[in-house]
């Protein structure tokens, strides 16, 4: 079994662990706080960032989207109508470009600074930790709706959000959004496209460990792990 | 021919400049200011980021490393030994790390902050203009050496810098230390065998166009363009 580096409020975790779970492959999750950077972690990457795969032969894969072509060169490639990957350039661009929208822009325009601010920084103490920012908590609000209203006009114009079939946008998307779920960001009332998604996504047996996480001191809102929310 | 929407100083752009060099093809160039948040490239790229390259029958392909992957599907993949990609999962993987440590890493921790506040403040005028912010480019400086040291340490302990082969690993690191060199930003002398390699890689032809590069208000450091630097 392979060996995942993550931790639970992060979006960039969630995408590789929806992914092993699509593909039906159990891994062991080891909870990193890269905020530590403890000196061990940080010799299997000197980036000391999350997350980190330990894949066959101990080999070291960093980063969620390089994470993504691995599995996708190692898995995908032989899972015809599974794989989360298209075989077409142009369309293989798309779906990139829509992992890069969330787990890299939505992550810095939103979910980090909301997770940091509200989750993180209580648990961090002496490195880093502190009050939180009531001006970067507004600033990430400011933004949450512009990427839900994104997400909604994709999910209304398309079957799944990168075209005709579920792929690495609609995991990368869907780890990116659980984690504001769970922080209970999100009005999804006012968005009834993207919560139909969500509520499909959110059905797929890939997501029941994501829906049973808890991190130490904020629990999830009320309906985050409601399949009928 | 294809059209790159880019900015001189964007590592992320040089990249994609460089790329094409290595593959002997030109491109057209467009230069792009995103701060100005242009309607027209906004209905191109909705994220209004650069680079973004118009492909064949004018399919938009968004971000540095989404182009990249593009283009080694389409060109690298018939390349054989001038292919900027591994055969190889695991070296593939090793690659794609570097690629993020140095477009993604390195950007964020230095080179988009002293470009920011050293050369595009002056041209942004009233779209996010204004005197240079002192914190950031100490705190921009303070990080540079460690990005220096990592790739003095890659270059001197592998042929390039992710292996025994010219990668885009090679192609990150130098896209992005160029836009640092122009800003005059490195001490040289400190890192011998990251100035060695960087000799070598500034001394292919792909390199030529970035030495000629010359941003409006802000000359290149004296020896930019000198390869005996």
């Amino acid at each position: 079994m392979l060996t995942l580096f993550h931790h639970p409020l992060y979006a960039s975790c969630r995408f590789v662990r929806l992914t092993f779970g699509e593909y039906g492959e159990e891994i062991a999750l080891i909870e990193e706080r890269p905020w530590a950077r403890r000196k061990e972690f940080l010799s299997l990457n000197p980036a000391g960032t999350i997350p980190v795969l330990l894949a066959e032969g101990d080999h070291v894969i960093v980063g969620a989207t390089v994470i993504g072509e691995y599995l996708d060169e190692t898995r995908g490639a032989y899972k015809r109508e599974k794989r989360l990957m298209a075989e077409d350039s142009i369309a293989r661009a798309e779906i990139r470009r829509l992992v890069d929208w969330y787990l890299v822009k939505t992550d810095g325009d939103v979910t980090r600074h909301l997770v940091r601010e509200r989750a993180l920084k209580p648990l961090m103490g002496g490195e880093g930790g502190g009050a939180p920012d009531s001006a970067a908590i507004r600033a990430a609000r400011a933004n949450v709706r512009q990427h839900l209203k994104y997400t909604n006009y994709l999910a209304a114009t398309r079957d799944w959000l990168a075209g005709p079939r579920l792929s690495y946008a609609d995991v990368a998307a869907a780890a990116s959004l659980s984690v504001l779920d769970y922080l209970g960001e999100i009005e999804w009332a006012e968005y009834p496209a993207a919560r139909d998604w969500y509520s499909r996504m959110k059905s797929r047996p890939s997501f029941r460990s994501l829906l049973s996480d808890r991190v130490r001191g904020l629990s999830p809102a009320s309906l985050y792990a409601d399949l009928d929310f």
